[in-house]
């Protein structure tokens, strides 16, 4: 590589390790506020995460890194650069490019009317009062409106958004994809329905200590291989894995008392996430190709050990034992086999995080609809309450009886995360593609997970997605693991098949 | 104020907001390095830290920054601004000048070379072989000799070390009250002397519950008004108290089984510092007056509600039998009056740290001198080990077994921070000066400790220091609330009433 090139490369990484700097102590200070932080901060907090990522967006955005990404670029020099470092430079091309097109005063409008809005949503969500968000949702629905402008589209302004959480996705390439998912879905309710099985679920409702939970859940994670030394769990509201560099992963969790699902499996999904954040290549690290490739195939990853491995027959042979002798007067009388039943009942519900499976996807299909239609002003804040409820009654038979177990359940609004959700069922699809394509490598695995052995399983996912990062594009993944793009098919078989396992008795 | 002034002045706090917010980014990576952060994430959160705090330094030297205070002092358009603004323009030019002063290769050696000699100074204290440090320590007394002169002085390059942690403060003012300090405190090892009285405390390292420990001392510090709403309590190895903002004010402690009065008393000094953030007028937040005014005033809140009012009778015979009831095998047999003599038995001891109220002056005092003598040249890095014990012996009466008891026990050299010790003195001379200034306006607050009512005394301690921030300096604030400047008179005063209560019986 020339000396000349080499040179700007160097001072190009020193300028995106600051970003990377600056980007992990936004992160820190976000984690701190879902974890530890004492309500009265609220306020100074969020100035001090929007004073963060307005100085992220003036250096991603400033003349010295365009004219260092252009030198690189532009000269013909990328010729001298490896394989890593044109990624690098395309990321890094790529995120400024979205950057650029936002004026500073909007970014940091945007970081301060999200911060102070999630209080107000956590408000509004206990309190199960539309009201409480209604005017902080209104202002994010306007900047998020603003935001899609910005950015620019050809189409779709909801594409724009999209875009943000999986590079290249468009509404048109989604929407038959997920209008044949829909269709298979109502197949697949049906088949449940005929099978005239009753598995009832309701012992997962009853009581379970919680710190023999939260104990339980993190000794699989450590199992399937969650690396303690450089990562953590904690408790938040709402679960989720945030990263602060390759050996600093964090995963939260949540757990009730009243339900045995929401601690075991929201942790291993968070794991899920962390794994892959923790199988990044560390020489990538404070680059930016330290990161998951996009929002759907991170979201692959936590689905994969959240149900294909967590949910599966294998799993709960090796697991049940312990999680019985945890918890003997609830969970004695039923076998392992019934346990594996029990976790895969498929049944309409209101809250997706909670929902299993297969109707997951219903839920995601109706935020899609939402957003698409706030986005491109069909649809204003005040009607939103009411077009969830007749959503969830057309796509799942059921309404909700409140805001707080209707439009109010998710936190992604709160933050402005529009565009994100269709991530969720990215993630059940690319899952179920890159299980597929497992089977054929690793014939022996289900042998495997029923002794609890999982590192040919996460070795595999290693060398196939985690290591690389941002340096491979969702769809340079999907193609090379799985010599197709995105569809719904594999998913499909795969979840019809659990079908028949649980519904069917077939094994 | 003029309209110019006014747009300049804007400009000038967006400019310190920002660095504000970084700092509290940089004290919340801090804060969770020491408490929650996993080990495998040390090398990555070392240079998040180091790429903020160099983005603070560039901010503040700046030549935006500069032209900002020049325009807003030369201009005669001060006089336009009101008294706070003056304050907050005086605080930030201080500290500006101060970084200034300082070549930016100079501070790349310093946080070099002090890095390094953490590292040996951990290894010589645990191995107590001074000559493990040595080279270091010369190093970082030749760099603090240079630090001096960047800085500049009058009469004493050691004043200008100590100015950076008390500005204003001289050798020459300090050394007289420091002398007649420790003639006062030998006198009064005198009359413990030779009172006969021998308090064991023996009891206090016996076995006590962690978890009882830290949830009493929770709740000691709730009824002083430390305010957990804008506050927390986390663990850490050395506790300390950081803020990330007015309503943001993070405590820690360390538990120790065998030793009750860690935790406890560590944690009312830490929150003494944390009521001091909490009470700094919330119209300074984000702003260079949003801090306490010095080392030793901070010291001196802190100082008051461990000694003046967690060591007192009133408070033990408010808060005993809450302790006894937390307690009973170890303290049923103890009355209140016996306890409050237990913590306050004053006998030499060879670790700073350890030390009671009133030998602790004395381990101030030796430092002083040699720290004094080592930035003027008058002593070299070898003479230390021996000047240390020499003084111990003459001034405590007991000689150091090793250096790890003896001039190994601080971390503070090895990360430069000559200057700093006077501050514990300073603190514990300006706790009294207050306390008597207390007196008079609270004639009744004895009897409201003894009823747990902390609330006149806090609002005092409010109005008088706490709203002021760095508005006033630690001299203003002295001669407002006392009439007079720093002396040793007050504490002598106090402690001789504590000697006669808890060596001499009298009430």
């Amino acid at each position: 590589m020339g000396s000349t090139t080499n040179q700007t490369f160097d001072e190009f990484l020193s300028t995106t390790r600051t970003i990377s700097d600056l980007t992990a102590a936004s992160s820190v200070l976000g984690w701190d506020q879902e974890t530890y932080m004492p309500d009265g901060a609220a306020e100074e907090r969020a100035e001090q995460i929007a004073t963060l990522n307005a100085l992220i967006h003036q250096m991603m955005t400033s003349d010295k890194a365009g004219k260092l990404v252009e030198e690189l670029v532009s000269n013909g020099s990328a010729a001298d650069l490896s394989e890593w470092q044109i990624a690098a430079l395309r990321e890094f091309s790529r995120e400024r490019e979205q950057a650029v097109k936002l004026p500073d005063e909007f970014v940091r409008e945007m970081s301060k009317v999200t911060s102070l809005a999630q209080q107000s949503w956590k408000k509004a969500r206990s309190k199960s009062d539309f009201s409480i968000f209604r005017d902080n949702l209104a202002k994010i629905i306007d900047i998020k409106r603003r935001h899609a402008q910005y950015l620019g589209y050809k189409e779709n302004p909801y594409d724009a958004l999209i875009d943000l959480y999986e590079p290249g996705m468009k509404v048109e390439q989604l929407r038959p994809v997920f209008e044949r998912l829909q269709e298979g879905t109502a197949r697949l309710l049906d088949k449940i329905d005929q099978s005239g099985a009753d598995i009832s679920d309701a012992v997962l409702f009853t009581d379970f200590d919680p710190s023999a939970q939260l104990s339980f859940a993190r000794e699989v994670i450590k199992k399937l291989g969650f690396n303690f030394t450089d990562g953590r769990v904690d408790l938040s509201t709402h679960p989720f894995c945030a990263s602060f560099g390759i050996r600093d992963v964090r995963l939260t969790t949540r757990v009730y008392r009243d339900d045995l699902r929401s601690c075991l499996f929201g942790l291993i999904h968070e794991a899920g996430h962390g794994m892959y954040e923790q199988g990044i290549d560390k020489a990538y690290s404070r680059t930016p190709l330290a990161d998951g490739t996009s929002m759907g195939i991170h979201e692959s990853q936590s689905l994969f050990w959240e149900n294909m491995v967590g949910r599966s027959l294998e799993f709960w042979k090796w697991a049940y034992p312990s999680l019985q002798s945890q918890f003997p007067e609830r969970l004695s009388d039923i076998s392992a086999d019934s346990f594996f039943r029990i976790v895969n009942v498929m049944k309409s519900s209101m809250i997706r995080v909670e929902a299993d499976e297969l109707t997951y996807n219903l839920h995601i299909i109706l935020r899609f609809e939402i957003e698409d239609d706030l986005i491109n002003g069909r649809m204003n804040v005040d009607d939103i309450p009411e077009a969830w409820n007749t959503k969830m009654e057309e796509y799942l038979g059921i309404t909700p009886a409140n805001d707080a177990e209707g439009c109010l359940q998710d936190v992604h609004w709160s933050f402005g995360g529009h565009g994100y959700f269709p991530s969720y069922s990215l993630g059940k699809l690319y899952a179920a593609m890159f299980y597929q394509a497992m089977l054929k490598d690793l014939p022996e695995h289900h042998k495997q997970i029923e002794r609890g052995e999982f590192g040919d399983l996460l070795s595999w996912l290693r060398e196939k997605v985690h290591r690389w990062g941002k340096a491979k594009s969702p769809a340079e993944l999907t193609n090379e693991i799985c010599g197709e793009p995105l569809s719904e098919g594999a998913f499909l078989t795969y979840i019809e098949k659990k079908i028949n396992q649980v519904y069917y008795n077939q094994t």
